[in-house]
């Protein structure tokens, strides 16, 4: 049976809307008409609040909200619903009152994309698809093999050249036919765009693909669920295509919506000081301009994203902000995160961090305020990057002096 | 206040008992007198049924059954209660009637001994040291790491030469003090163990720590209360030193004592042929003789395993058995674990799943059975195994023919 709650997809850019089916982008401002789902909240308010309360604590909880049919075959990975911690020193040494981490490295392919791949394997099935494709810089990709060996899908993803070997080998050992691109993250893109269409596989680029954002918003669900009226003041997140700020923003409103917070938290977008055209495109109030990317946070270096609009309008509906730090930062955020925190996240994981810290050095956000930070990806993805990041071992000979010249 | 519920602790080699304070191993059999806690399971049993409903699902639901005191602080990580999946497409090509996956890299620092760890720095704190120590293959000393950096303690810890590198930058990224010694794990031991005596830190050490293998148990008390009466046939644990095994064994006996279950699903424990001296031990009926150790599968790479007589007694307790697979079997256990279950284990962590294949195949384990086997680790742990296991990517030209090639 069709999904009831889903009244239609409606265009971002000019409004359009369509019916629910396999449908990408509006046909009358092309890619730049990203399509949004649209619910029947009166329908959802009188059934999602007074069932909630039975229901497992996953992703899935929120099923009225999520695009899927009413016979989804749901996976058996247990996503979502990943751990929020009150972390007392980090907050210390930031200087603030109140830090909260959600960790979403804890989801079963260790990055935020699991909420979103998750859904992309249910709709091609859906529409009766067998394989299912992707670009990625690395945690879509791996979310999507994941998921895809879980519900019995072939993948085909193609990765730019830069991506790090322990991403490609997470693809590859799920079973994943995987291309690496002699290119940017812009070529894979573009080639698995044509793939799709030449060899008839289903697309789960988050960029145009409009379900998925509604797996990433599941996060903001969350949030509100888990906070309820103790909402924190902000919200941040590292942005990169713009989708998961623009899918949490979303996730909050429905639920400020079906009376489950009162308002919004403000969004805080981060974004690299080395791929920041999201971050440019809201603070000239112009379209977006394509850039180059040089970042180490390579889970975020995307230089044409697809989702600037529904980032940039989420933050703003919020009264947030966008901020950038530099490598320097994100590699110091990794630290601080992981010795106060004792969270290891990746590069665009901690970004969050980094930002957080350099909004209150720059008196965005005020000391008495409250904050949950994202953390989108695990440590273990981006090793090099965290070598960098964490310094040295002692290489010693196996006798007691060597240990006691070391601590001396 | 004191645990109320502990009463000693007992030799495990001759039965003499102790105060449960701080003590390692039994001062009449030296380093072969593991100590075991003991509890007033009568008391226990008042409390924990009527209780347990409302509390939360990670390991410290089970708190009278754990050695800590009422005042300790619990670490803000959530550990245990890790997913049990069903799995069926697995559990078909293996050849047995049903296949539940307990994915234990799903904790924290991403394995298993994140539950092992929480109650180390507990203990180092209620016994008043602030620096903790311990050798290790990668796992313990990642989860005391990260669980020393949840509670402020300062860690030291020793690893093997042959440690892989992601295991030890996640050591470096929370703050451990980090010593690769140049030899074995026993080397390595030998000198944590003589620095804990000379400097006054507090050992980790799962081989003589009695406190330990409490936390590791957790995971058998959670079988025993997730599956209840309808409990697998069979628990399936990769074994190294002994103590995993031991712990879970140890678990589901409480469970039983407590009423939760009516019965103990038989142990069978998994050895690497290149690491296997427990299993001679086992097969043998002999004390266990060192061995030299020769495995892709480093967490369980262990020669001079210190909780042997604990393994062997849970599993003959259990009427289970013990089987050894090769490395060869391990990287196909790698990938069909990933492949057809998605969940995604480092060498050590699948070799559950490569034993259980082989006892199907020599009849030690029926196909109408069921089987729970327990996955230790992450595979984003050691990556360079899995890309031994994984096969490689096709590396292409950003252009649909280089595409149409491959995929023809």
């Amino acid at each position: 049976m069709p999904n009831q709650f889903v009244t239609s997809l409606q265009c971002l850019k000019c409004g359009k809307t369509y019916p629910a089916d396999n449908k990408f982008t509006c046909q009358f401002c092309g890619d730049e008409g990203i399509l949004d789902v649209q619910y029947d909240y009166d329908l959802i308010k009188s059934i999602l609040k007074s069932q909630i309360a039975n229901r497992s604590y996953e992703m899935w909880r929120y099923r009225e909200l999520l695009p899927i049919e009413d016979s989804a075959k749901i996976p058996h990975l247990k996503i979502g619903w990943t751990p929020v911690y009150e972390t007392e020193k980090l907050a210390r040494y930031i200087g603030i009152r109140k830090l909260y981490i959600k960790d979403d490295g804890r989801n079963p392919t260790n990055s935020f994309k699991d909420r979103a791949s998750a859904i992309g394997v249910l709709k091609a099935i859906e529409f009766g698809f067998d394989k299912i494709a992707c670009a990625s810089t690395g945690n879509a990709a791996s979310s999507l093999a994941g998921l895809s060996a879980a519900v019995g899908l072939q993948s085909y993803i193609f990765v730019p050249e830069r991506a790090p070997e322990p991403k490609v080998t997470q693809l590859l050992i799920f079973g994943a036919n995987v291309f690496r691109v002699k290119g940017t993250y812009e070529q894979a893109f573009e080639l698995s765009k044509k793939s799709c269409e030449k060899f008839g596989w289903y697309s789960r680029n988050s960029g145009t693909n409009p379900y998925l954002v509604e797996g990433k918003k599941t996060a903001g669900l969350e949030i509100a669920e888990n906070f309820g009226n103790d909402l924190p003041d902000w919200v941040v997140v590292s942005v990169g295509d713009g989708c998961t700020i623009g899918g949490i923003g979303k996730g909050l409103q429905e639920m400020k919506k079906l009376g489950f917070i009162e308002r919004i938290p403000k969004l805080l977008g981060v974004q690299a000081e080395g791929a920041k055209p999201v971050y440019d495109a809201y603070i000239s109030g112009k379209d977006l301009i394509p850039s180059d990317t040089n970042t180490i946070a390579d889970s975020i270096a995307v230089g044409t994203p697809r989702n600037w609009r529904r980032a940039i309008k989420q933050i703003r509906a919020s009264n947030g902000t966008m901020i950038t730090v530099s490598d320097e930062e994100i590699l110091e955020a990794m630290r601080l995160t992981a010795r106060l925190a004792a969270v290891f996240g990746e590069p665009a994981g901690v970004a969050g961090v980094a930002g957080l810290k350099k909004a209150i050095q720059n008196k965005i956000i005020k000391p008495d305020e409250t904050v949950v930070v994202v953390i989108t990806g695990n440590g273990l993805k981006d090793i090099q990057s965290a070598k960098v990041a964490a310094g040295k071992e002692y290489v010693i000979s196996p006798d007691i002096d060597s240990v006691a010249k070391i601590i001396e």
